[in-house]
């Protein structure tokens, strides 16, 4: 079949792969329609070393199950199914408290063996946890709104439920990237009426309007903060989705929030230290957030996505075949494109 | 009147002040009975340049109201009160929310004007909102008790509240100074059956056993580490109370915190920079604590102490007199003394 492989930064090849087939009695093999590229996948595209031999890659896809191991249940051959960004037995103890990214028999996509996402097929282990049915045909409009709940609607959704954000909560947003959009989504979901989206690209920021951006602070730095402040009265608001993953977000993030708030991070940390020092401290500042469970989140969110309530699908800005796929990854590293939509 | 001034590091003296009387409406002076030494009293007692004028310390004191301002009602001359460590109106949005200190009219003791709360009498301003009125008398064995709401015993509590402790959680404190001990009883009062301290000081790990610790863990870094891991069947405890307000304390409670956790803070950060990183941000701890608005949870915790569920005044294992106090600075921070008591 043919895949997507990673052989260094700028490097992204569609090649001829072996076929995966189902190895352990709790593997599916996935024939994959629709796939994305993530933010995440840009910092190995932005940094990654050469190498002689590349990775697979890619996290978030659909598909129609085409084989299953005999010890699966509940899936048939021909059901749609989405994926979430890593794998899960759905079973155990981390599971069971809706912390899949930690479970104990899981593991990412495109590393020791398993395929990755962005392909023509992939072999799905612990596929009865995994994967979850998806109840509508191979043609429908919504795939790639139901394709979000792989990664970016979940990652949004993450950010905003650990942060608690409700309805009597303002909130800030940092970044106008698909995750950001995500989070200004999630957070008009759980009734937040006051957004803040901190962002500077013009038609993103229209999108966040569109999914429930009150304002839009296009300053950045000092200036952008300033222009929080001045909008919230002074104090910042009650939670802070930070959606970007760099130092200066973060610290953006905490000079934005007000006192006894959350700081709510989903950016996969390009940093080793958070600088939540002693003024943080005496602010009472919870600083939550993290690798996104989607997979506890998809059956929440599939309804409101099936009913046409959120459109998260909005984020793809452009969709490109298999074999365009680093005409994508350019695009998307280039801000060309917002997110990039990969048809199999 | 005789009160405490620090003039550098390891140089307390006790000496003659001007006597506080009610500068504003909303003032009051009261009679200090009994105050202490803080842990965080002995970081400028460790480091503070020596200074020509010295600074009035102290945060923590109980006594009798001595003198009212026009405008504060519900307290009466001769009413046994109790202070929190720092001052507020308890009537702004900050307040409403139980997060005193960040009181749009509050601040802290020994600065400004206002006096510190080692020494004999102190001006308390927005006297009202700040002061909890006692129904103990004079002479009451409670009192060493009823001092600990001023700080110590709140600041447990913060730590246990802020993480989530509950019946269902298992705890690690890290650090067996007063704090430490008190998170242990405050974790031990929020229900919490497993409760594992780490801390080398055998006299105060006993006074942690009494509390509520349920095992102790006198190694410390990677051995310390290790031991958590194998009394929790290797995955750690569902919260962290950290009490130190050192890097390391705070780089071993996100070692031996379970994945989806929280680390609570509560030592006052000697560091800028907080080691979450990106192993971290993938595990989906939570870092919350902070300052202790105590004043929040006085009248919470007050009734445990009056019927002696709770008995919290035992971490004073040192009494000295006003005059005495530099010996007192001296014996906590040789850690002859675990928390000294000051009676005026």
């Amino acid at each position: 079949m043919r895949a997507t492989v990673m052989y260094g930064a700028g490097d992204v090849r569609t090649e001829n792969v072996p076929d995966p087939k189902v190895q352990a009695s709790t593997d599916a093999v996935v024939r994959v329609l629709q796939s994305c590229i993530c933010g995440s996948d840009l910092w190995p595209y932005g940094s990654m070393p050469a190498a002689e031999h590349g990775r697979r890659i890619g996290h978030e896809f659909l598909g129609v199950v085409d084989d299953l191991g005999a010890d699966v249940s509940g899936l048939r051959r021909g059901d749609l199914v989405v994926a979430p960004f890593m794998w899960a037995d759905n079973t155990c103890d981390y599971c069971s408290q809706g912390l899949q990214t930690s479970c104990r028999h899981g593991g990412q996509w495109g590393v020791n063996g398993v395929d990755g996402g962005q392909g023509e097929a992939v072999r799905v282990p612990q596929a009865q946890g995994t994967l979850v049915k998806l109840p509508v045909g191979e043609d429908s409009a919504l795939l790639p709104s139901l394709l979000t709940l792989s990664d970016v609607l979940c990652t949004g959704h993450h950010c905003a439920a650990t942060a608690g954000v409700n309805p009597r909560t303002t909130v800030t947003v940092i970044g106008d990237g698909a995750v950001g959009l995500s989070a200004v989504l999630a957070a008009k979901r759980l009734g937040a009426e006051r957004i803040l989206l901190m962002g500077r690209h013009r038609a993103r920021t229209d999108l966040g309007r569109e999914f429930g951006a009150t304002d839009v602070i296009a300053e950045r730095g000092e200036e952008g903060i300033e222009r929080v402040r001045e909008l919230t009265g002074g104090a910042g608001t009650h939670t802070v989705m930070e959606c970007v993953g760099l130092k200066p977000a973060l610290a953006t993030a905490f000079a934005v929030v007000r006192d006894g708030g959350f700081v709510s991070r989903v950016g996969a940390p390009q940093y080793a230290e958070v600088p939540a020092d002693f003024g943080v401290f005496m602010r009472n500042i919870t600083l939550t957030g993290g690798v996104a469970s989607a997979r506890a989140y998809i059956e929440e969110l599939l309804p409101d996505v099936l009913d046409g309530t959120i459109e998260p699908g909005k984020v793809f800005d452009r969709t490109v075949s298999l074999d365009q796929v680093s005409d994508g990854y350019r695009a998307m590293a280039d801000r060309e494109a917002l997110k990039v939509l990969v048809r199999s």
